[in-house]
């Protein structure tokens, strides 16, 4: 096998309108660069018109040389082919910041798949408007920072986070956090907020799903994780999982068992987002899991 | 074991307000009724004030004896404890007539059931609003009726069908009926027309649920059975069960998909219905399954 | 409702041999002892010559004398009748111990979900044959034993923690224990040591399922909860899931994705014990869950 | 879109063992044959050293002409770089003989996803062991062929079958067939016989599933599609399913659950075979699904 060291993977993530030979293009120049494929994910909207995503994941030896080379040559090949490009490598770990508020189920395991090394990342902060949490995040050597926020003061505390955030953290997981960002706060990242809402979506859009399921009568329930964007609950959608319930099941229970739900779905699109597995198109995503 | 034709199970259902001795009340009636309880269910709303519910399914040894024994003496103990009940027995099997439209996918489910003993009813008719399934239908010698629908005809066509069904069945399966019935029409079997909904309800209310479940961008699609009443899939949940799909799958390809989770769903919640394992208290259900 | 402090819940579990009328003797016993059934299951093997099992979960009001009472007239029914029961309370926690080895994940679990009071219990110990975990448990509040074990000491290192054991605990919780217990030990704690296996079983029973469902090339991977007997992996199955896994994962990916179905059906299995959900029946269980 | 009638679709399958640029490779040489890329899947059992697998699925304008230069052209590939490929086009349906016994719902469901155009073969025959189905599937237009099997005639009516499928079928699947194959029937059907396994393998392995099943008290009942090897239930899996059930099921009960996942299982087995989209390699299948 490798030798420790001398041998990296990357991944390049690339879209654009169909055409015919993309495939070719970028192969040849993956071959040129020494790159050896492992995985090579595909999809179109359509072969005709539509929109081409393609997901490759590689192996490279002499690493350092190899990907500066790659990322000098790369723009001019997106220029001559007209393609969004992505180009990131397990040497460099994305940046989380986590926004919580008074629930711990939701970044303990995010934070348990991080001490595993099953999503590796680096936490540079976790913000949160309480300060219930602080001290079993900081347990972790994780910096904890308290930011109250009301309806007076949101565009203060925002304005505050912004700035703890900028240059130090590359994408942002809300994990159970009871607050809705603005508009200004959201334009700051684009597809790179993500959430956790308790009802499988679009069913229960919205505050209180699960007192609304409970009176609905459903026989299950969900959880969705999906990109944040300016229409509440209206982001893509990243993974959904449901649990079976019956009719004994008060409200308390509906929550209970929805925490496990939340917490799986959560860390798995955290996970995918992370892997660089996750591309958006539109409102929808399409998931190379 | 029974010696065959000598023994049968019959089942009681009753519901009242929440009282102290209420099991100990019914079973001490069981017993004297030389009943052999086989499966017992219970629920309560809220063990204080709520509303309690019980399902005892019991072996009668010299059948016909014993239950026109409990036949005549249960309405006294209904009265006495303020009882709503129901008794039925396997000796009596429910007759369920069969709505469809064009797709043959549920009722063909329902009908392999029915002939495999897996769901144990009388068929005395399938009524249809086209003529497209009257061969497959008539060919297992169940009698299909054509009664076409347009705005226009609705009334009197429904008409048509409530003359045809009068004293000749017991429920309605709406097996992907493409016509919503009227009010007047469901006034006449509350709780006894079971539909099954394309999507995961609440979400997707309404018609295509489909395109709007590809349109959304969701992960995993999901069919609803249900009672119908005067508010469109609104009416008390029976079953419901979700199919994960990716971005691969085009708008024909969630039909295809979900059309595997529809018949499932539909054929346990008809199967519960025929057990007598599902009630309904208020807009919801309690399934003893 | 209730008036705090005045009112508590408490289980009953029935075992014996199919009689008539032995509802009816329990629910009159009940009522007469002034109390509320709020949850009944039953189950019988066999209506006519079968073993009858019953749980009822029901609200005494002035707990201390009502609870008092039933423990005293109890054993004079049970003698009357033939019962095999067992009579517990939410005022009296389990107490559980862990027995762990180096990996985390299924304790973290177990410990989140009792910190969170999703499993009422007490927890007054951990066991472990190696320190890795020690600092982590101990941070919890939680004391934690290090008894090492090899082939040679064995023996010894069971006496060691038996020792620590008695009277101290109700049940036994092996949370990836990678160790075997002798008969000797698990006669102490018939049916109340409950073991996770890394398989759906009976596939892969012993060592190394995840490389043996590697090299078989299995579509699911699952995880088995069941009470430890002499007979390895042959005890009484409480729980099992599966995760589906595709021909892209490694042994690496399979011991991965296994852990969170692992803690996840532990879990659970160790809820429904706590809450006296389980009985056993032969090498088989009945779970009113 | 495409103008109907001069567009079709094709597949091509190829393994190899891995060697730099082959992705490249084959796509330029699809390239140049005018084929459009819509689905491209990839698999390598190691980037270093291993097999490497791939699926291509393109569409062909002018097909005729385009589909016979492919065929042409494929060979010299192959040879120059040590492939196995396999091409295949929607223009040709495959031919699959449908063995059963007496129980139908495997083969209903998929005569029925064969009438819905789901499942796009032909049916060129049914052979049977018993009589009980011949009317039902004449019924569909689909020849049935009796061959009576016991010990004694097993040789011979093997050959008879043999000689029936000459050169008349692709593959065959054995839809709950209580017969085992011999080593010299298999042997001229490699890796295109499919069985489906009324258990979750390698749990139960050979007769009487079910009731082992409920013996052994399982959680979970599950079935398995496999390719039929000469070694018993050992051949590599296609896709595997599981249905929960619980202590109030009898044995008789676990059958009937488990028809509904055996039927659905060996279905969607026999679906990606006919759509190419399982490769074998050793014991296992790398399936894209």
């Amino acid at each position: 096998m490798y030798k420790k060291g001398t041998v990296s993977r990357a991944r390049l993530l690339i879209s654009c309108p169909e055409k015919p030979g993309i495939i070719s293009t970028v192969t040849n120049f993956l071959l040129e660069h020494n790159a050896n494929i492992v995985h090579f994910d595909q999809h179109t909207t359509d072969p005709q018109a539509g929109i081409f995503f393609m997901r490759i994941e590689f192996d490279l030896e002499d690493f350092d040389s190899s990907f500066e080379k790659l990322e000098q040559d790369l723009p001019a090949l997106g220029r001559d082919y007209a393609l969004d490009w992505q180009l990131n490598s397990n040497e460099k770990r994305k940046r989380m910041a986590i926004f919580v508020s008074k629930m711990n189920h939701c970044i303990l395991e995010l934070i348990w798949r991080w001490k595993s090394k099953e999503i590796p990342v680096e936490i540079p902060m976790v913000i949160s408007n309480h300060v219930d949490l602080k001290e079993e995040v900081e347990s972790y050597g994780i910096p904890f920072y308290h930011i109250p926020m009301s309806k007076e003061t949101k565009e203060h505390a925002e304005q505050k986070a912004l700035e703890l955030l900028k240059g130090e953290i590359d994408f942002i997981v809300l994990a159970r956090y009871m607050q809705i960002l603005s508009p200004n706060f959201i334009s700051k990242y684009p597809n790179q907020i993500i959430n956790i809402h308790h009802s499988f979506l679009p069913a229960f859009v919205g505050a209180n799903p699960y007192v609304r399921a409970f009176n609905r009568g459903v026989k299950l329930i969900g959880a969705t994780a999906h990109y944040v964007t300016n229409d509440l609950d209206e982001g893509p959608i990243i993974e959904q999982d449901v649990q079976r319930i019956n009719h004994r099941y008060t409200e308390e229970d509906l929550k209970i068992a929805g925490r496990h739900v939340e917490k799986k779905v959560l860390a798995e699109a955290v996970s995918w987002h992370v892997h660089d597995k996750v591309l958006v198109h539109g409102n929808k995503t399409i998931v190379f899991a």
